[in-house]
């Protein structure tokens, strides 16, 4: 921080929410508080969240996005500058910044390790300044050391998308050689999903449109099916049921339509979770086919997820420093943001894309 | 076996599917196939089940029920003979029959301990003779022992309703200290799982009708809610939130109803559970209110069960050995089994109905 | 700390390690640093690990024990400053302190919940001040709070006493029903240890000396076991494995002689677990008995535990919230340090010792 | 079965233990009974314990091995006449034979999965004819399918020495990135464990003598320690601490000499699992190093398996179907037995030698 060009914030605003406008301006650069850290961000992916975020698609979310918010929650960089009573992470650090803003660590939530519920918990891009700008602050002890040999911009869209789809497969308990479903599997995070799935031993079905069935192979798939060859939902769940003998164990829907719920609710066999990431804008209507009689047939489970704590962080980066993680990401300038977000809205967008903050 | 009068196997059975009609019949005992015992029961349960079965209530089950079907999946008695091959248990052992009449013990859902979904397994009291007899098969390696000390006629609940709750508590992780919501807390599944869920530590909220106050607080629950006493299901839910803070860890729903879904899915906290015992007949409606934007908000999840295994099926037994349950029961003749359906439908009955077969 | 009788900090030191002598002396009250909260301790427990710290009895850590150390690890009182971004817990709030002084919640250790073994972290009562004092400085994610209407004095040694056991059993994963043997049963350990088995619904046997007898079985005790009245430690193990059937399911050591270990390694029956929380002084002898031959018959799994982490902390001092704990505490003043730690050399003392610090 | 030529069942037995002479033999075949398959077996591993049963080498057996003892208990081949009673598998079906000659799946072991200390289990090769013979009975419920496309002599391995790594790995809970020393990582047991670890994502380090180097490297080892080329086994533990970090996570001995034992126990950090494999023959002698007060520094556990249960063989054999394990053996006749266990006596023995029993 030493010479004047470096000295001020270029930061991504949300100019009026809920329209998608975004700008750049230049900010100060904030000063670390005591606990925290100050990062000098390279690169932040975008999230179809923050999109809902900037638009306030969200109905479980308390207050509408105020203008000039900062969005951003997938963010890689470098500690500059350290809060009182910080020793740790050290200066000159590679760190992620993640949908968890900071997290008081000692909350019923936290204790159990869910710190992303953290009950006087803040969310980096809503209410807190994200990461689509160059210097943010955070909570020391939240920030998520980045492994040596790692590609830093392909890093940023496993601070949330990453870890989303990792801490989920975890908690399913998804074992090696069990089918696993992936929907949407060519997205954001379903092309992650892939490859921590295969990871993980997993046997894995691969749903999305025959234009991501080349990429969904190439990262591990064993089958792809292009969900629109089917006359009926039946006929695709027949399909999945044919494939995998007797039903997926996981199915993992990172879509956020409400007809990729409702296929999905009859891929798992017996004891077979369905893992829910994507979420549903608009309306909030019930998974269709989520009815009592059908689930104790099978004795299926259904959980949500959203993101991971601080400990699958670690282990979703550790796998991708072993080099098993290869995110699909286009690097745009920080001016393009509003384009990114009309590009989310006509479904134009491959993989992930990722804001050069350099 | 050595007298006369012992020499007939009295048996109840279903005279005209999906009527409720039920008459005693005098049917010739079986003999022990390989692999088989005999069991001599004394006393059975009747499940909110069977009346399901008799009535063909469950979209879900294959065939109609078939005229003259012995119904009954919870009973208790004496193994009297013994098939080829049988070494254990011994003649003139105490054991129980389930919901599993047989499981093969070596397909996928059998060795994950998933015995009540063997995928070639058989089910007492359909399509296969159940337990409203005197004399009834049962895969020798699938009885349940009864241990010493126990009252018999109140075990017999136990094969079925106890652990069908004991097993979804289990499930759910449930912890010393947290709180659980029942619904359906009076019922012949609610007043066991009050007392399991105390046996494991738990503080429990019982919801029912005002009439079933006094049981629910007798076996244990903390705090009894009348339902009927809110407005809206929300004034309901905020009611349980008050109580425990931030919301259930468990909600079991004992209640078939399609409403005590809706209500219950509001009631858990962050990562909390929601237990799907009660069967809803009738048309298969989505959980209202399971929707994934307000799921992902708590991490919730939602299971179903459908009983529960051999393993749980001891420990629930070995609970109630410690004298931690007492089953709520009347005796009734094998002959009032039509009566019992009819309270059944008119909703008189209390706990469960324990038919005397001796 | 308003009035002048306050303003100092009365402090038990260890005048001359490894001599017991230990003196009061009044030092200056301490300020909280950044991130810290000052807590005035009314009570705290001693632990023979402080006796064995002050005597340099542990060959396992790093540096002899400084003249004028502060020992203590379990110590309870109140919230009465904050340091620089503490928010939380308040001024006023009644709180534990425990055997990890300081964690840094980030390392390796940490993010799998143990804080104990934190790589930088900090150890009440051995190189950081302790709880024999009326002013302590404590990391305040780290402090637990204390439930209110509880025996203060009695929560005490449940920082480090009451955690150790209950962490113990919880990592074994004692289930209801199942026999757990405690070794020591009588002792500050011990008969904690029952209680928190009782509250899990486990079967117990207490082993000790006769005079201990009663204790344990006013405590919860199914059986105790005065081990000294058997001729060899081989009828000792048959004796147990008699009253359990196929022997312990868990046996936790919380005495710390080595034949208690010896004895103890024959109490499992399959798939036992052996928990070892005492430790034992002097030479670092193997646990006799520990042979690999003889563990793979049983599959025994042995593990040694170093108290338990903070979300531990808080399930145990729920469980005592909900009155099943109650400490058997002897009350004494500050200034008899010495002589408690001679009382526990000649064996004389019956459960915990609570230093009073009003 | 339709020949005369095959109508004969030629044996390999131990014709007078505790000598390892061994002598083919043509025997009637044996007729299933109830509950039983006969079994065609085309290939047999032979394991060290074999060996040790054959000399009697195992203070923990009950009773000396009689003469005429049919040894063996890693044997694939396909069902040939099924028992009274018994519709799975079907005649044809491709089958492995394990350590459980039998199993009641009844008894409290069975129930939690611990089929192989089942109270009234039998054990192949050992007062039960095993796997050494061309004809072999089996409980049915006891077999283990073989999936397609796998090769039938590499398969007959994992039936015990593949399912006891895989099943060790997976009771020490080993996860994705996390360091597993394998001790004797070039022998049967260990080159399967440095292919199952790998499957399981783990980084590998193999300790063996110098001529193993080349195979565990091939087969995935990160690292390769020739332990031979320390000076003091603090020195190993020095170099593994280095490579690790932290501490190893799992540590698994493959190998049987009480020296690696006494190494091991220092590999592994924090909360590291010490597994137990390898049986040590002669006198039992306690792990040296397993003291408690080390044990504590580190949170160290250490369990001992036998062998693995029915789901953990199918889990094992569904990962070699995947591709992912390549047994090293070699193929010898059946006339070569004594051979075979010179070569152990020996040490000459590289992978594992499997039977020809075709």
């Amino acid at each position: 921080m030493s010479n004047d060009s470096e000295a001020k914030n270029r930061a991504v605003i949300y100019a009026n929410p809920p329209e998608i406008t975004a700008r750049v301006e230049e900010l100060p650069i904030p000063k670390p508080g005591s606990g925290e850290v100050l990062v000098r961000l390279f690169y932040s992916g975008v999230c179809h969240t923050d999109y809902g975020i900037c638009t306030n698609g969200f109905s479980t979310l308390p207050l509408p996005t105020p203008q000039g918010q900062i969005g951003g929650h997938e963010g890689v960089g470098k500690v500059v500058a350290l809060g009182d009573g910080v020793s740790f992470p050290r200066i000159g650090t590679m760190v992620g910044i993640k949908w968890a803003a900071s997290a008081c660590l000692s909350c019923d939530n936290c204790l159990e390790g869910g710190e992303t519920t953290c009950i006087t918990g803040t969310v980096s891009g809503y209410l807190t300044p994200g990461t689509f700008q160059q210097y943010c602050l955070s909570q020391a002890s939240n920030v998520t050391l980045i492994p040596d040999g790692i590609d830093l911009a392909g890093a940023a869209p496993l601070m949330c998308g990453g870890v989303s789809v990792y801490s989920a497969l975890k908690r399913a308990h998804l074992r090696h050689g069990q089918w696993v479903v992936i929907s949407g599997a060519g997205g954001g995070l379903g092309h992650l999903a892939i490859q921590y799935a295969k990871a993980m031993g997993a046997r894995i079905i691969s749903l999305d449109v025959a234009a991501k069935e080349r990429l969904c192979l190439e990262l591990g798939s064993d089958i792809f099916i292009d969900f629109t060859g089917f006359a009926t939902d039946s006929a695709l769940a027949k399909e999945i049921h044919k494939v995998t003998g007797s039903g997926a164990k996981v199915v993992l829907v990172c879509s956020s339509s409400h007809r990729a719920y409702a296929q999905a609710v009859s891929f798992p066999g017996f004891r077979g979770v369905l893992a829910c990431l994507g979420v549903p804008e608009g309306d909030s209507l019930p998974i269709a086919g989520a009815n009592v009689p059908d689930m104790i047939t099978n004795e299926l489970t259904i959980f949500a997820s959203k993101s991971g704590n601080r400990q699958e962080a670690k282990e979703c980066l550790d796998i991708a420093a072993a080099g098993k993680i290869k995110t699909h990401y286009e690097l745009r300038p920080m001016d393009s943001l509003t384009e990114v977000f009309q590009d989310m809205e006509s479904g134009k967008i491959n993989g992930r894309i990722v804001l050069d903050l350099r």
